[in-house]
């Protein structure tokens, strides 16, 4: 994660287009929106661009959507009541699909009217989580590797993050051995260390990107027991939640005891339906922890746009009727199963995600040769920036590096790793494989 | 506006669903979410439900979205490009179509590439410009009366809003006349008196909501030297900026020498092609300016729902080929027209607004009798929420107390107005008509 501040402006360096009067000083940008000039996601995207790779870095999905989505949405945009402003906590049709899902899943009632609300995408709900419960200088601790936007958000807030790595267990050597994600745990006590009286949120993601860890139902309990000990509103990302492996079931930390007045879970339709660009998600939780959320959310951005909710709130009903989440996953498991086996053919060892759409391979075999040159923002940022560049420019595969969902001071914990994203087109990881036999002269 | 703080929460209150142990203490909102339980909009819905009323209160419209509005979303969510994320600038298409329109109507080059964001809406375009120039502490100085979403935004980002109240010119009695909107007007010093070292933003509404004024060249040069003098960002709220009535034209403060370096304007798809419900907007600025609202913006929601951006591109497209504007425009005339009629008729003053689809009417001849009952959540706001409740429980015609719209210390100079939003069938302008007769019996 580099936040490096906005230059500072000043006469010298203002434009004067028009030959408009030059005024004597320019507007400076707040603290809060701080930040390197290009994010690591546009500097991956030029550098995939320029050396033609096969791009397996932002999580986007390479392969169609389904067509009972698209229809669904041709269908919305044609329906009267979805033109105009949805109600701030969604669209009636949505939420009665929702509290139905989740009744199931959290097995409990789930109130469509008082423990939900409908957001502009996964990162709106986050956003919006964060956003009721921090005010500036209170903290959210999170695990590391940690989703970049949580870091984003909480500087946005003026708020604090704190952090605390999820390590692979002692003994295991992830640089010669493929591992499990549930190799990667956490110290419950150094969790509890990085709670001062600021704390007031406490962030978990499972399925867990990028590491495809699904917490177990032990360890979201001693998880719990600290956000009880401390009074922590829990931040539930489960975005990933419809896309587990091998028999791995997600649970959501809402249904253990107790913990249901002080869970927020927020979700994705992008993730779930494959459409990251239709933006919509959703908190569910509490009443009276949804009421702040939604006065959030509605002072964020007011209320979501109508149509593609109406279009959500169908595809569930279709989703359920043709199979399409147990069809998905099982697509999801073989696109994994493919690229599982172009790295196990190169020899690179790697974390088997048991849910997500992301592999974190291991790249502490490879040996980038001396006299490889780096551009300056990648060379600035250390081993794992330079792996991603080497992959990019001299192996044609991109990937994202992990060190971005690290804190400065743990950020060398990702130095052997690079994610990779499988949600894309067997085809496609078939030619990653192909690529990928070239690192063998560089182990 | 009412800013009571959310109750305390203890243990005491605490829920106990499922007989789940009961924690020792529950989360507590943030400060910056603190608000009424109810706010005037769902406040006044539930009223106009209860008494069946003619709901004039929230600028929705009220009659069918164009047709081929919906068509273009209807074959945008079949577009495959369209179901991933887009570039958090926004789509290509829709930058092009925006980039070409503000470069004819600002009279310079707009580039789609650095000039221009697509937001979630106006609300959100306005946030985030807010979030890139204030932090914690900061101000932001605006004329009142004024969208109450300002006041919102401002609280969550923890910045402060400063206000300058627009005042009828003195020696018109608006309790009496029918006034134009160019009567209400701006002190300049008054102006300047409210800023000071932290002032970091200047946000402006033109064409306004609610009076309907479009400032006039003359005025926006006086609050641009303010800008100039103190280097501030100016906040230019344009979204009414089609819908301007007689001849009034709507000036950008960009335009204005040495503006275009500190101004971003905010802008609304949904009032533009009269779809509130599909939540895009822009914001158009110097490239140094949307930079850091880029970056907020990235960070408020990372980027905006595909489909319906590249709906509007080809909407923008289809409205120059059909003269969409103009039609519309003089659709809006007439509906101003049926409203403006039915306030004449039963005597009742208002300003006649030049832009917007609002007008501010004035009850100060209007007597309420002494024995009618308030519920308390009325009363308790003075004499503008009480005869906007009367409207709705006795006349049948819902208005938004305009108090809303001011702070605490200027709120009385609400007192005698009710804003109507005449975005409504011209029937059901005409049965306003209709009800509003028996208001002759109070005055």
């Amino acid at each position: 994660m580099i936040m490096a501040p906005i230059p500072a402006r000043n006469s010298s360096t203002a434009p004067q287009p028009n030959g408009q009067p030059q005024p004597t000083k320019l507007p400076v940008a707040s603290q809060r929106v701080e930040g390197p000039l290009t994010d690591v996601w546009t500097l991956f995207n030029q550098y995939t661009a320029k050396y033609k790779a096969i791009n397996l870095g932002q999580g986007f999905m390479g392969f169609p959507a389904p067509q009972f989505v698209k229809d669904a949405g041709s269908a919305a945009a044609q329906v009267e009541s979805c033109m105009q402003y949805a109600p701030p906590r969604g669209v009636p049709a949505l939420r009665d699909e929702l509290a139905k899902n989740y009744s199931q899943f959290l097995d409990r009632p789930v109130d469509p009217n008082t423990n939900i609300v409908v957001a502009a995408g996964g990162n709106e709900a986050l956003l919006s989580v964060l956003a009721a419960f921090l005010d500036p200088g209170d903290e959210a601790v999170m695990m590391e590797p940690a989703f970049d936007q949580y870091f984003a958000n909480l500087k946005l807030l003026n708020a604090v993050p704190k952090y605390v790595p999820l390590r692979v267990r002692p003994g295991i050597d992830a640089t010669q051995n493929v591992i499990s994600a549930s190799d990667w745990v956490l110290d419950i006590d150094e969790l509890r260390a990085a709670i001062t009286p600021r704390t007031k949120v406490l962030i978990i993601n499972t399925p867990h990107n990028p590491i495809g860890k699904v917490f177990t139902y032990d360890e979201l309990q001693q998880i719990g027991q600290v956000a009880q000990e401390h009074n922590l509103v829990i931040l539930s990302d489960e975005v990933y939640d419809r896309l587990t492996y091998d028999g791995h079931t997600h649970h959501s930390i809402a249904t253990l005891p107790g913990m249901w007045n002080r869970t927020v879970i927020a979700c994705s339709a992008g993730k779930a339906f494959g459409v990251t660009g239709w933006r919509i998600g959703w908190m569910i939780g509490a009443e009276h922890l949804i009421l702040p959320c939604l006065r959030a959310h509605t002072r964020l951005i007011f209320t979501v746009n109508s149509p593609m909710q109406l279009a959500i709130a169908n595809a569930f009903k279709a989703a359920h009727k043709n199979d399409f989440f147990n069809t998905q996953r099982q697509e999801y498991w073989e696109r994994r199963h493919h690229l599982c086996q172009s790295l196990d053919a190169v020899g690179l060892p790697y974390t088997i995600p048991d849910g997500s759409y992301f592999i974190l391979a291991n790249t502490g075999k490879i040996k980038i040769p001396a006299d490889f040159e780096f551009p300056l923002e990648v060379s600035s940022q250390g081993r794992c920036y330079e792996m991603c560049y080497f992959f990019t420019k001299e192996i044609g595969v991109t990937g994202i590096p992990p060190s971005e969902f690290y804190s400065d001071e743990h950020a060398q914990l990702a130095d052997n790793y690079i994610r990779l994203a499988f949600c894309k087109p067997l085809e496609l990881l078939d030619q990653v494989g192909e690529r990928l036999v070239r690192l063998k002269q560089y182990m």
